[in-house]
């Protein structure tokens, strides 16, 4: 199943930079509050630097996934998905052969 | 006027690491209180990022600051009093000339 050499639309790239653009604002609205009650509850030093160590992990992951590259987004739209902030629906409009893939991705 | 080759009494050891320790609690404590006001008000992404700046800083200046080195003890002592962490008169104790030396560079 060659998923890096998939050609896409003006239209389906615009789907699925919509859709990216929603997952992303879910993840971000989340990750805030998850901070915010790690916070709330920080007693010791060892607490604040495990918030670091979170932080730290965290940006570097986000900093990288949102890759918009032609041959990344079946991976990216099918690790959204799986992940929760994305729903498969989100990306009607794209070829079947696209979305078919994106769904089996989701299931490995 | 040298202040890394002086020498300490054992006695004089345990004043300093004993005020050094309630210098760290108090500026720990003051650490934890920034961090949860800076979390409660964290509103965007850019907010969440900024918070981890500030905590990598913090971090890195922390794991350094309190060195129990003989040849730094009077610069630590100096810089935790000018900072506020620490009063002078916690280290009532030590030999005149260390007071004296520390009060000093804390006018610097």
């Amino acid at each position: 199943m060659p998923v890096s050499n998939v050609e896409w639309s003006v239209t389906e790239k615009e789907i699925v930079q919509a859709a990216f653009e929603r997952a992303y604002q879910r993840e971000i609205a989340a990750l805030i509050q998850e901070v915010r009650e790690r916070a709330s509850s920080l007693e010791a030093l060892e607490d604040m630097w495990r918030l670091h160590d979170f932080l730290s992990a965290r940006r570097h992951e986000i900093d990288g996934k949102y890759d918009q590259q032609d041959a990344g987004l079946i991976f990216v739209s099918s690790r959204l998905v799986k992940e929760g902030w994305l729903h498969l629906n989100e990306l009607e409009g794209l070829a079947v052969d696209k979305l078919t893939k994106v769904a089996a991705m989701t299931r490995m």
